[in-house]
């Protein structure tokens, strides 16, 4: 495991802070109501790297002046790593550049956090073996919980991208289609059992063409970064709509992200291997190097922690869903998101869910002196997640989101 | 129904081309290899829209300069009403702009044509209740053909903006997973069952706010114009894929549409009721317009007619889909492109897909002196369709694709 770095910004070398010099995430800021830009979190400032590049400092041009982190993600994997190594270098201890670096940090307190990056397109698995098997169980029963091409898929299906929003970001209860099991019909209205799902999402760098398959290590090489993802799940609507194909309004009213990319170079002294192997890969899918990472989460609610678990967790690599995803012939590209899927361990402390915490509803959950089956309005989701080194860490930042009511429109229209 | 309008342009009077003067649809093009700039089909011929922009002809201002339709799209309804009637007073027959006009009108067999617009995201739905009956026989038995929520739902699944691509584009065989019923495993290789999708598609022009539906009214008026649209499928990759989460790579490969894109004005005088409903519809999805239109669709495989089916076959409007896809509280954004779902009529040569038409490949068809059933390499289809006024026509161009042999990625990694 890499050493702890050491940097003049003294807040980055503290051992619980989720931004040591090992991490320098990418993120979009801005201050009194200022235009929003590109900055790098350091302990509990922001660096300024519009301004720095402005200055010469960045060894980059042009990449890093839109308010999105696009350019230098399509800039390419050589390019990602020389403005890293830049940046270690103008934050270390002992860097030539304090005096010129000090007027552009901004403390983290005095900053909104904006969208990092445009999505392109937004895509979620299924990539969690514990999950699929608790939904499969509710859904299908224990016998055929797992579907029989889960252990030689990589199951995804497409997303909605309009909806992909930034941590902080109220999300409105969904109104949908949803009928009870003895209705003889369906019926218009608030979804009654709102949802998280606990992911991680990764972010496509470079392109891919169309009708050109690429390989895992291809895939590996492709991959920009990393952020928390919550996949708002609206588990009635689901119920009624998915069969036969998929879910699609259940999910497309919104995802939130954490608004800080971390990338893949800082995650790689976490690599870890994905469990062994229940049945053979296709060879198309065989990953040689570990392609997860050692990554706790965290799921808080109201501010009471509901959830700890792993990305370990998971049965497929981002690497491997995405080969998966350019198989067929598709077209790959910058800025597209990779949702891993549902994050669940082994007890239901571990699960990613509430759906699955609480067994379909059956058994609530207790904050303090509340219980919960699903979301109420008002409550508070919060994902956090961090690798830890030794005596420093690798993290994301939060992830939250807020439930406000159902919007009228439906009363209008029922 | 519209009276037929003259032109000065004398090839957009024959009775039977698709581009008469009140269709006057958008598309891009470009001649000799020189940048491509939007145009609009008038009989044989494409008015340089971009250049008559410039010569403030037009009555707009930067709207046509891009090479894409989208900024004409986000400008709403009453600049496509005034753009609109600007181009019918130009090419009029008694226009005083003949002289001006003359030199920026280019022959339709010098031009190449381009995307005419760049897709945000694209959703298809499943639409045609011949074609669910259909399909639902042949995977779930007759009893159990039509899901549930079918008659209740516009059922529809996100899919893959990135190859969506332009009438005139080869088509690489996808490769895939795939597992024969009696096989313990799946295998990895090109698709042998290479599928078309007749459908068409509608092109949101004014979009939606996140947290915010529309009614099925405010989605009309959202809608700029339509495509055909071709949602080429790998029914074998579909098959071992699709449950739980629905279609995924098995249609990611490719979408083709037509290059011209005919607004929802020009297609007004053929609007259409939908068939009766089976069931009351939900409040929220009740149109009280007729939202189909009259168009007759036609498939040609190596020019040989292979089917012949209308758009009112659908049970839902696209109006109806867009307004259940923003329910939720889905933000739509200008550019979506929403795929009607398969449109088969009620007998075998009125079946929008080849998996329909040859029943899972039971019954081959018959292409003169050659059988098919699914597509084979080199193989060339096409989509045609147009509205019959009284005297002229309303149509879409070709929408064509020719698939080219699978890449031979598989082979390396199997």
């Amino acid at each position: 495991m890499n050493k702890a770095m050491s940097s003049w910004v003294a807040g980055a070398n503290a051992a619980d802070t989720d931004f040591s010099l090992n991490n320098l995430p990418y993120g979009v800021f801005s201050t009194h109501g200022q235009a929003p830009r590109c900055g790098v979190a350091i302990g509990d400032m922001i660096l300024d790297v519009a301004q720095a590049e402005m200055a010469g400092l960045t060894g980059t041009q042009d990449l890093l002046q839109q308010a999105v982190w696009n350019p230098l993600m399509k800039a390419g994997p050589k390019v990602w790593a020389a403005f890293r190594a830049r940046l270690i270098g103008l934050l270390k201890e002992g860097s030539a550049h304090v005096e010129d670096l000090t007027p552009m940090l901004v403390p983290m307190s005095d900053a909104a956090m904006h969208m990092p990056f445009r999505v392109a397109e937004y895509t979620d698995f299924y990539a969690g073996k514990q999950h699929a098997q608790n939904v499969g169980t509710m859904f299908r029963g224990p016998e055929n919980a797992l579907p029989p091409n889960w252990l030689h898929i990589p199951i995804g299906y497409n997303g909605r991208a309009s909806t992909v929003v930034v941590s902080g970001t109220d999300i409105r209860r969904p109104v949908g289609q949803t009928k009870a099991k003895d209705a003889a019909n369906p019926v218009f209205g608030p979804s009654q059992r709102l949802d998280i799902e606990l992911e991680i999402g990764a972010i496509v760098g470079t392109p891919s063409d169309m009708g050109q398959p690429v390989t895992v290590a291809q895939a590996r090489e492709m991959i920009f970064g990393y952020v928390l993802l919550n996949d708002w799940s609206a588990r009635d609507l689901q119920a009624w709509e998915y069969q036969p194909l998929g879910p699609f309004q259940a999910k497309a009213f919104a995802t939130s992200i954490s608004p800080w990319i971390v990338t893949a170079a800082a995650l790689a002294p976490f690599a870890a291997p994905a469990p062994d192997r229940e049945v053979p890969l296709l060879p198309y899918l065989v990953e040689d190097t570990p392609g997860l990472y050692d990554i706790d989460l965290f799921v808080h609610m109201n501010g009471h922690q509901i959830s700890h678990t792993n990305m370990q967790e998971l049965y497929y690599s981002s690497a491997q869903q995405l080969a998966h995803h350019a198989s067929s012939g598709c077209a790959m590209r910058s800025g597209d998101l990779l949702g891993s899927g549902t994050i669940s361990g082994p007890k239901p402390d571990n699960y990613g869910s509430l759906l699955e915490m609480t067994w379909g509803g059956q058994n609530p959950i207790t904050l303090g002196d509340q219980t919960r089956r699903f979301i109420e309005d008002g409550d508070r989701l919060t994902l956090t997640g961090h690798a830890q080194g030794d005596g420093y860490r690798v993290g994301f930042g939060a992830c939250t989101g807020t439930i406000l009511p159902a919007p009228d429109f439906y009363k209008e229209t029922t």
